[in-house]
């Protein structure tokens, strides 16, 4: 057994410094967990001269990748360098050396998992991804060692912090979206160019993940049905508080009846008693469904350098537990292959449509008809007379198709009283 | 590597059928995740003649449990009898035939956890136990795996469902205790004999678990302070509505300021905020605090045939991983010794107190002086008349030791004028 296992970071960032403040500021109890001391040999970053909260000695500092990953003394890669470019690269060449490599990369892993899962297979080493999917909720660990008695049937997530906390200061202070988006630049919660947040991509790469544990299938993340939170309104968040819910922006993905698998990422109407609906301002959950557990799940902070860094810090624990006992590449992928998923207009749901028309007899009528037509079931309407000449009706559907309803509000769009109609919402629960 | 790895069974109950339909059913996906076959190869029970929904192959059934553990074919013994007479000497039995044990015994882990690590680590097997706490909830495993960077600050857990049950009735539909505890009896959420329930008993139990792992010492359990709910009534609940609370059964364990663990089982306020607060019905939830990841909470079903039976069979697969490639024992005990935990009456706390006194002038400053003078500070109070000559005082104090607080109660209980005063209720948060 070793004493000690050593361990390279490259890239020294938020995540990085993170993980690193944690595995030195508590090596003593890391090492009794781990079973053996977790030294820090090596830390890479391109540009030492930034000024750092947490510094590095200068022995430790390396401006070249490559001089962690060909350390023969380093058992274990940290890669928190971001991007798919320079990180995808050095994450192979570590496997390729032959180390075990954690990274919180969750764009590299969305897209890249397949590649890197095997070659950690053939090199017989473990990759850890936890810091790549709920900052520091362990639900990558869950998933393939705790929960791993299910069958599947269902993970929602609240898979980014971003639009997590906009849509929180938009629901309690009715705010509208641009402002609470400005806020949440200012207090750093979104980035300057928010789009990878607003716009779903970030918790598309994240379900992706998750849904590759859990249903043993490498989902295409370019195949995930996307909807972002640009088009939310404060009189959307308004009906949905009149009816029992709240608007959550959720990553899902389930079992169709039919067995093909369904991932989608789009803001939701979700009734306030659903656990998920507690989830506020930057913190992430999973809800996840088994078919022995039912429901279980998982709240904690889904960004920063502390809660991140323990996630990595966590995959590093075990991954010296695994050099430390020769059993590395414990816990394979177990995919089977890549999923062929359910085209968005096949997926059953149900949905919120808000359109304003002309304030004219008839109206409602004619809309509801092409609803029947298409065969769309109508579970309550309501028309409100907002301003003079113009009505906002406001739809709610029973479970059906989404082409159905796509079909319908085409044809609905085509009346010349219709003057406009807000992107449909789709309601959970 | 092991292309096959045998479990047995002994005491085929609740939990003991959930995990044996599982390990069935779920056999091939199972398989997949574990890296070999996981096939059940004995079941002991004293009893075949009761009805079971989940029936056994004759061939696999015994009547002893002896006949699992000398059966020199099973590498991983399930110990779902229950107690600690007859559970502890089988587990022993078990551990010294260099058999990794798993096992939903929180009674058995709370009181023998240390001789049962113990022995696990001398024969070099694993002992799982996550079906003991928090049901389907992966908690050990997360402290353990997961969130193990941490240095863990707090837990605070609801821990039993049947309290959670009753306290839910009584919230809700502003029943008695006695009367939501006879609907539970009938629905099957509390024993006949309720005891080990709705006196903190099992809670404590539990608490004892978590905190061994979090905070690497062992718990006595008979020095856990513990309060159950028999004494909560309608009106305490309404008080703590009032102030935008909510009473749960509460297992709290701590680092104190001076280093010192304080783990305590009680009804508590809990502020309508709290995400503990949401956690309803049978449900269990577990609060952690680490000085890393913040705040994390898994929430999911606390009891149960296929719940249950999901984390034992979740132990049952991790010891498999670790009999195939020969690294059992992975994750050994932490702990450095055993707690001595803080006096209860030096816990610092904050409370809620209810108290009936004659309605005369005087009265309420006659008590204050009493808090004053024993250095209670007071948070709030209310005088209500709510009956003729008598009055009602609530009163809510500020953080401050326990030990203060009853010295108080204990001066002011011999007022003539004070007719009763119901048990305090410590408020959180």
């Amino acid at each position: 057994m070793a004493d000690e296992v050593a361990v390279g970071i490259i890239g020294y960032g938020i995540v990085g410094s993170g993980a690193y403040h944690i595995l030195t500021d508590n090596a003593d109890e890391i090492a009794v967990r781990a079973g053996c001391r977790i030294r820090v040999a090596r830390i890479a970053d391109i540009d030492w001269d930034r000024p750092r909260t947490v510094p590095v000695p200068p022995e430790l500092r390396a401006t070249d990748g490559r001089d962690v990953i060909n350390d023969p003394n380093i058992d274990i890669v940290v890669e928190t360098v971001g991007g798919t470019g320079a990180a995808l690269d050095l994450v192979m060449a570590a496997l390729g050396q032959g180390k075990s490599v954690v990274t919180s990369n969750k764009e590299l892993i969305a897209k890249h998992g397949a590649q890197i899962l095997e070659a950690a297979a053939s090199a017989g080493v473990d990759v850890g991804f936890e810091g790549s999917v709920g900052g520091t909720i362990p639900i990558c660990r869950s998933l393939q060692e705790g929960l791993q008695a299910n069958r599947f049937r269902r993970i929602i997530g609240i898979l980014n912090g971003t639009t997590n906390y906009v849509l929180t200061q938009m629901t309690e202070h009715g705010v509208e979206f641009s402002q609470a988006l400005k806020e949440a630049q200012e207090k750093g919660f979104a980035e300057q160019d928010p789009s990878n947040d607003v716009d779903g991509i970030d918790a598309a790469n994240k379900i992706a993940i998750l849904s590759a544990i859990a249903f043993r299938e490498r989902v295409p993340v370019e195949q995930i049905a996307r909807e972002g939170i640009r088009e939310i309104t404060p009189t959307d968040i308004r009906y949905a508080r009149e009816l029992g819910c709240i608007i959550k922006l959720l990553a899902i993905a389930q079992r169709a009846k039919d067995g093909q698998l369904e991932v989608r990422v789009h803001p939701t109407f979700l009734p306030v008693r659903h656990p998920l609906a507690a989830v506020s301002g930057e913190f992430n959950a999973v809800f996840v469904e088994g078919d022995a557990s039912g429901s279980v799940m998982l709240y904690g902070k889904g960004a920063g350098s502390l809660p991140t860094g323990a996630a990595v810090v966590a995959d590093v624990i075990s991954a010296a537990r695994n050099v430390r006992l020769n059993c590395r590449n414990r816990i394979p992928c177990a995919c089977r292959g890549t999923a062929d998923l359910k085209p968005i207009d096949q997926c059953v749901t149900s949905h919120y449509i808000r359109m304003r028309v002309a304030d004219r007899p008839g109206v409602l009528g004619a809309c509801a008809n092409v609803f029947g037509e298409e065969g769309v079931s109508i579970k309550s309407v309501l028309q409100v007379d907002t301003m003079g000449s113009s009505a906002e009706i406001v739809w709610l559907t029973h479970a059906g198709l989404e082409g159905k309803v796509a079909e319908a509000l085409r044809r609905i769009r085509a009346f010349d009283v219709v003057e406009q109609i807000a992107p449909p919402i789709r309601v959970e629960g």
